[in-house]
């Protein structure tokens, strides 16, 4: 990634929004106007009236050129005034991304006043005089055109800051500008066989993944509403731009669209649009658009080929991998699906920038849960960098690929010896047997289900400690780092026990009445055995009782 | 198959009935009465008032014991006072299937009224007394017992005569008593592999070919509506008998019934039954069962095992083959399913014998298909017997067996190099396109399936026809075989050729909006090509128009 700059008026939010994305974009914050004042020791008013506008522009340019050679490139918020100069916008074009942040005149005003700014004179100079919101419109009137000339625009008004900093990001990766490594390729030999990439920022270039798979140019973007807005627009222009014919169908975000209303509304879509055998459905989103558009790329036709492009971390280390695709019956989390596996699978981790911290979270008992299954050396990077992989600032980009990519090797492993589930996959439930219980006594969607998965860990593992199977102090080591990476590891909330109890026998593992549980024995090792009943519900009983009241 | 013995009352129908199943089944037909008449060369008023009853006893044991040794068994209808004799009894008990006609003495009086009969005494000399209905009333509380240690009593009231006997029909295949010949077993190597076994009276021995698999007891039967009044009760007592548990869901026949509500309420019930991954799903019953329930197997707990007995000609030549499963679209035929593959496939054609004639016959429409694209040996083989297989009496059982077996043959050869049809197995879709088209047009049902085959090939051959592809005498020959199977060869009715020509723009088969046509080249040959759209719309157009006024 090259530099970012932003311009705009005064109070378009530059400087704040800047700070944000430097924080997610692990990049070094510079001002120009900040740095103006300490290279001449004084702040900008007294600039212009000691040495007048043209000696302050020609600092601005200096100090503009200096940082736009930041190593490794930076976040620049620069003088709204600074596009002015075609020097400026020269260096602007060619050294970085520039985002012109759009906002009304009043607008801007009403957040300057807020900030009690632009009623101090010798801090905006140009606002000075008795009219500010006269001065804003003229300055956006000769400034427009210089603004538009920026790479992207975004519209700040109505939005948070931290929106503002998301759509920003949506737009860099989309736009593929982020490019921190080499994709990391694994290819999975189920069926056919097919890659799955992870690629920092790749998301940008999927049209370059999809020209290599050949599909006819019309291709049909299943897409939930949270990455629909934030991605959808950028994502097209660079598909059209390959020469790709994008059908763009959005799904509500959230668990309840897995369901046979949301499915029968996409069959009537893929036959609104006549789609063909040969035309790709892509998955773009997180696992509940994944598993419904899998579903439907699945049976539609009865089969065209699916690419997944997960966006969530839960999504990106489990869901997308292995071809698991289906819907939720009311009485059953997935109980009506397929296995059916994609052509390819795109999973960009830079998109977790975009992500709710809470949908991120939950990413990380599915990664927390390989570490327990079957690896310690993974469960010990976590518990390493618990607290950067948490609070996702400056993100470690190398080992955050790194751990998705290990993610996938392991779930791979699992599915190329057992596709369908009929021995060794049933491990990757670890915690997911309490988990769908939970998920679907609460009502599909109270709990997040990396927040189940977490809880439903937290029990499972107490159920194996009880039984002597599973040491104390490893249990406690993994409800440690659950918690250190911001997942629930005790229950609150209204359900009972007995309802746990009885959804656990609906479990799709259920054989003969019996339920297959998966039990550690040590950090990266579990067995799948049956337990005695009268412990299972000793623990579920305390577990989902001592925190009710 | 030994020898069917009917007992029952005067007037229960057992000399009617004898003489159709005797038809349906190939067997001649003999009536104990009629024989003692001949070797006594007396009527039997006659014989009762010259020798009395226990002479006329005592012939109609010596007839009953000739008439047991018939080579490979017969039809026999009995004297409704046979049964008085204990050495009678024991011989039906040896010798073959006692089937008891059980009727209300009132009713029987009706029937025998209705054939002028009651009233002559000289023909029913038990009856010829003032008081018939006392009369019969007496003999059926003296005789019950001894009627009731029949294999199987079957009802005949309120039934017609045809009815009855498909229903003894039903009780013979599905108690195993048929038994004409070893089965055909046809490896079919797609996925793991499974059998195609094509067994005579195979129905009966449902639980042996289950028993190989080594499925949980419990199995699901999925069966349509007709099936199930015919052959439920005998099949599930087989079943149970050997051990297995089977719940049965009963599906409406008809093409209505390949619906996403059907589907749903599928599902549920499955739900409710706690069923699991293991535990298989029996589509008996025709293609529409065998589609509906094939998919719910494919998609419940994303698949269960899946056991095809199609007991439609229609289904045990094609639909149960290949692993095509699914439901219709509003929109368009079958456009929602999966491939799955069956873990095994038992077609018994004895069930054709208890089929609608025109169910039966539709299903010559796909075997006639198999002689044009595949096999010209045998399309003349459907040529010369043509006669005999239209009719369906005295059935050719081995013949039978042969031509289900050969067209199960080619079907396999077809989608073993192509399951998923990517490539070659669009022939298997000669005639399809139109006759799609047609269904969708006029209303699922409205046109049974090989009905609408039949009608697409005659169409899709006059498209080759006419592109010279395809001698003229070649066409004329297909249609020739078509018509002397009891199929359609020309349109009748209200759909016009412009809906036809929309509806085939959504067949599965279109790439890139092209239509790919199945056309015949010479019989057993074709090949798949684009055809011009100004030449298919002039025969759509003349085909679909000629017939309606």
């Amino acid at each position: 990634m090259q530099n970012i700059f932003l311009v705009g008026l005064s109070g378009s939010g530059k400087s704040t929004v800047g700070r944000v994305l430097a924080e997610r974009l692990g990049k070094p914050f510079l001002d120009t106007d900040t740095l103006i004042e300490e290279q001449c020791g004084a702040r900008i008013p007294a600039i212009f009236t000691r040495h007048g506008e043209d000696y302050f522009r020609d600092c601005e340019s200096r100090v503009l050129a200096q940082a736009a050679h930041t190593e490794g490139g930076a976040i620049i918020a620069t003088g709204g005034g600074i596009v002015t100069r075609s020097e400026n916008r020269a260096l602007l074009a060619e050294q970085g991304t520039t985002i012109f942040l759009a906002v009304e005149p009043v607008v801007a005003l009403e957040r300057l006043d807020a900030q009690h700014l632009h009623s101090s004179p010798e801090i905006r100079p140009l606002l000075a005089g008795p009219e500010p919101l006269a001065a804003l419109e003229t300055l956006l009137a000769v400034r427009s055109d210089w603004y538009q000339e920026a790479d992207f625009t975004c519209a700040t008004q109505g939005k948070s800051v931290e929106r503002v900093a998301q759509e920003i990001i949506a737009l860099l990766i989309g736009s593929a500008r982020l490019n921190a490594m080499p994709p990391l390729v694994r290819r999975i030999a189920v069926g056919d066989g097919y890659d799955a990439v992870v690629d920092w920022g790749g998301l940008g270039r999927m049209a370059h993944y999809l020209a290599q798979l050949r599909f006819p140019p019309r291709v049909f973007l299943i897409v939930d509403s949270n990455v629909h807005n934030l991605y959808t627009p950028v994502v097209i222009d660079g598909l059209r731009q390959a020469g790709f014919a994008p059908e763009v169908y959005v799904v509500p975000a959230g668990e309840a669209s897995k369901s046979q209303r949301q499915l029968s509304a996409l069959y009537d879509w893929l036959v609104e649009q006549r789609a063909e055998r040969g035309e790709a459905l892509i998955a773009f989103g997180g696992g509940v658009v994944g598993d419904l558009a899998g579903y439907a790329a699945a049976t539609y036709l009865r089969g065209v080929p699916l690419v997944q492009v997960p966006t969530s971390l839960l999504a990106q280390v489990d869901s997308s991998i292995g071809g698991k695709t289906g819907i939720n019956h009311p009485q059953g989390k997935n109980m009506i699906g397929a296995f059916y596996q994609p052509r390819l699978v795109l999973a960009d981790p830079a998109t977790l920038l975009t992500l709710p911290a809470r949908e991120r979270t939950e990413g990380w008992a599915e990664v927390v849960k390989y570490g327990i299954i079957l690896d310690a050396e993974l469960f010990a990077l976590l518990e390493a960098h618990a607290d950067t992989l948490r609070d996702f600032l400056h993100p470690p980009v190398t080992l955050l690929c790194h751990i998705v990519a290990r993610s996938i090797d392991l779930k791979a492993v699992v599915i190329e010896e057992d596709e369908r589930e009929q021995g060794r996959r049933a491990i990757l439930n670890y915690g997911h047997t309490l988990a769908h219980a939970l998920e679907n006594v609460a009502g599909y969607g109270v709990w997040l289900h990396g927040e189940a998965v977490s809880l439903g860990m937290v029990a499972a593992a107490l159920i194996a400690q009880r039984a002597g199977m599973f040491p104390v102090a490893e249990a406690a080591r993994q409800n440690r780092l659950l918690e250190a990476l911001g997942l629930p590891v005790a229950y609150r909330g209204p359900v009972s026990a007995q309802a746990i109890l009885a959804a656990i026998q609906l479990d799709k593992k259920v054989t003969g009445k019996k339920v297959r549980w998966i039990m550690p024995r040590h950090i990266g090792e579990v067995t799948v055995t049956s337990m005695p009943g009268d412990l299972v519900e000793a623990v579920v009983t305390s577990f989902f009782a001592q925190e009710r009241r």
